[in-house]
């Protein structure tokens, strides 16, 4: 679509599933779990045979791209974009480019959620591994038709898809490490904030359209190209600032609710902490150090 | 040869093997097989010493790319192109170009195909290891030359064959990754899809020499180049559903198969889940789940 | 800045801090130690609660980046770059675009001291890989920041900084391997070298500036090029030389303190060679081979 | 140097490496050796302290290239080219830019033996990683230095020294993953084949000044360019045809000469094959198969 609503859509998908996942992973690593748990949809709302586990996060990965698609097809309201194939031309050509870029985009993302409810229930052995690769898949995917999508574009556009890609294309290959080597706390994390810097990099696409300072992004400035990347490290770290943030909140949260549920009785209760020993053997190490150097 | 024929010949060629090669994995997931086993040729017609063990595989290997091989020389018929240096002409130029080239690619699977029947007959310690460092090789070389093979052709080709060297780069390193780490069921399945992709492309290109809207693509064309990609990201996506529809055929055939082999009196019997045990459990996690949040 | 006062900051504070870690890892090699023991900050100089532990190298990655961001602004005196737009340009350009790439870089250094304390005071668990993480970043960074920073350069300055990429990319990558690969001597010295090529490198970048001949180096010319590469090689030597000296006196002081701190009677003692066993038997076993061939 | 002269000399060294090398790992392999031993210099040859073990491959990686300076410096005789910066001249311009890149290239082949004595003789726990570090050095610094020579050439030899530049770039990557992996055999199989590829694509250069046509190669040609990369992939099969023919003399001379070793008074013994009842196994469940399917 190339306006404002056209980034807006996937960056807010990306944005809400990334503090999902990085509530999810916080979750996790708080309880010392192995592997994640994805809260499923309650009983009423699934089907009885087919699809008897199923994931809000599946749904979500389902609903949203199609209403991407829908509005890549029928949007603004009265226009139909679905066809291919100009047949009223003799020569042929094909119309729509960027809305089957697009689609072929969401389509993928579909996929991956209907790999996750597929796997979620009725493959308990090869599920993981699947909805990894179809994760992967769908990142791939983006990257290819990214790198299709910024031909003829103008520098700065092309320079903030490169930058867009980047972290997709890690996202990619990190998925795929995670089909062979899954459950990998690290690799969690890893991904929770190279979603994190993918969402917030569509957000600083959106705001590129209505620049605060009123003034448009010139493309044959070098000096606007240089401060995209600037302004991409600062998203770096501020992804990094909102996965701990976010850690950090589950943190206070795991730490009263389990506090609360395992002694009613007890009004305020210290919360304990996992690593206090390590903590007091490092601090004893540090006070013979003192002494010693 | 740069033509129809030219490209449906091994497009043909992968696309069997490539449904055999997924046949045989699903065979070998679904009686949970640690190895792969290559049906071999009957003992008629096998030779007595030299190759006292010969799979169809390896046979076919070496047959179609020596068929491949004499249409490079001698098709269409009449034509003599099995010279390398034009001797006639003082500055010596060499000739048929892209005659060698194909020959060399041919040739690569010839080798691999040998490998395989050298390490079949006598090889058993380090004749898997071999098979995939000689396959790997044959796709290495696929890549190498495809890359020159582009070079002076119009950005169409340049394209095309770009998405055909994709799938064959990353084939070539999943083949080497093999050789250190054989029998790892995840690299089957990826083997099977990236050799489902690459033969479904090949068939792709053999389509765009008889487009069905009947006008040619166009490669100074820049929406056409777009398409190109979409086309291959499909492609993807339809390689995986070939590769999943193989894998439910074989296990609905070795399901009813093994049911009728074993209990040949009784009439009709479920199939047996190997997981239901495992679905069990996590039914009953999901109910759990349902109460406690 | 484009000085020789801006490279010479970064290039001795690199410098220091790779012979520091050289150090340290002789140390720790010599000792046979399994993790790396950073020397903590007298218990005097640090604060109570926040900060029970700190390490020398924490602080100093806080305190120079810190003076650096300082000049970038303030250097020389009287001049204030503290700002981003230009808010008395109608069309609101952005500005001091160098300065600001040398800020993030040097904020990310600081982030990477920031993790530093806080994983020593409080993480023992994640700690290691936490800082790992944050000084793989910091690299990242570097490398992205510059690789826009040469656009619109010469191509010598071209040069020079792609060679100051390729060591500092190196290091991140070898960082981030450790996140999930720590504690392992042969990378503790990897990335020793690493860093002793990038700061030997940051001192030529410096001696460009005043070269001894007393001729600027020339862009234009394809000699001057080629000679920066293979000084760049003799660095790679000269590095690893200053790694393996700084070894061979940590191993000299470390041979003479045991010795002395263990028997402080005996005048001298022949330093134990922990590996002298090995030694013998291939000593033994070559002369087997010296009668045997 | 560009001459013939210039590319044969290091070209026969390597191809002479490369055939002692796939012996030694031919011996190794078939003696089911867990480690390579390398053939040491007889005990009178040996200094006294310093160097008490040093390997023939070690002495000959510091004479060879000491023997390629010379000739860079003083070849032909009567010149000397030992300077590097032209003070006659007022802009003190470089000079002999090609011969300091081919002394730098020689340079770290020496260190690396150097590095080999040391090791062989003092390190016995930490030498092995440091010969593989040394040796892959000395070929980043070849493809480094190789990098910079090819410009501003023609096509032709940017062609012909990309792809030298290739198999020495996999060499150091492999050199590399030997430092953490060591005494594994398909990386010394490997190895050995791309020295080999290596060397015998210097032998071509070598050919290429004294063409067999009479015809010298034509930088301007895209038919010339192709069939360059064609002779590459021939090369990988002559290669790989070179090191299983070593591997096959090796086997029969292991063969015999172990049995006449044993077994003196027995005339002829059939040479046992170590894996013969793996090959039993095999044929008993061909036939197997045979009769089942």
């Amino acid at each position: 679509m190339g306006t404002l609503e056209g980034h807006l859509l996937p960056g807010i998908g990306f944005l809400i599933y990334s503090v999902y996942y990085s509530v999810l992973i916080s979750l996790a690593l708080l309880r010392g779990e192995k592997a994640l748990q994805h809260p499923l949809l309650p009983r009423k709302l699934r089907g009885h045979r087919l699809f008897q586990q199923v994931s809000y996060e599946a749904v979500t990965k389902v609903v949203v791209p199609t209403l991407g698609i829908l509005g890549e097809y029928f949007y603004p309201l009265g226009v139909n974009r679905l066809q291919m194939i100009d047949w009223t031309d003799p020569r042929r050509p094909f119309i729509f480019k960027d809305n089957w870029q697009h689609v072929t985009m969401f389509g993928f993302f579909i996929l991956s959620g209907v790999a996750d409810m597929v796997s979620q229930s009725h493959l308990p052995r090869w599920g993981v591994k699947l909805e990894r690769a179809a994760e992967a898949l769908a990142f791939y995917v983006l990257v290819l038709l990214m790198a299709t999508h910024i031909e003829n574009k103008n520098s700065l556009e092309i320079r903030v898809h490169l930058l867009l890609m980047l972290p997709s294309f890690l996202l990619a290959v990190v998925l795929t490490v995670e089909v062979w080597i899954p459950n990998n706390p690290s690799i969690w994390l890893l991904k929770s904030w190279l979603g994190m810097v993918l969402s917030n990099w569509m957000m600083q696409l959106c705001e590129m359209y209505v620049p605060p300072t009123g003034q448009p992004w010139r493309a044959d400035n070098p000096t606007d190209l240089a401060f995209l990347t600037i302004f991409f490290c600062w998203h770096l770290a501020l992804a990094a600032g909102m996965v701990i943030a976010i850690y950090g909140l589950c943190s206070l949260w795991h730490c009263y609710y389990s506090s609360w549920t395992k002694t009613p009785g007890a009004k305020y209760q210290r919360c304990p902490m996992a690593s206090s020993e390590e903590l007091e053997k490092l601090k004893a190490e540090a006070l013979a150090q003192d002494g010693g150097v």
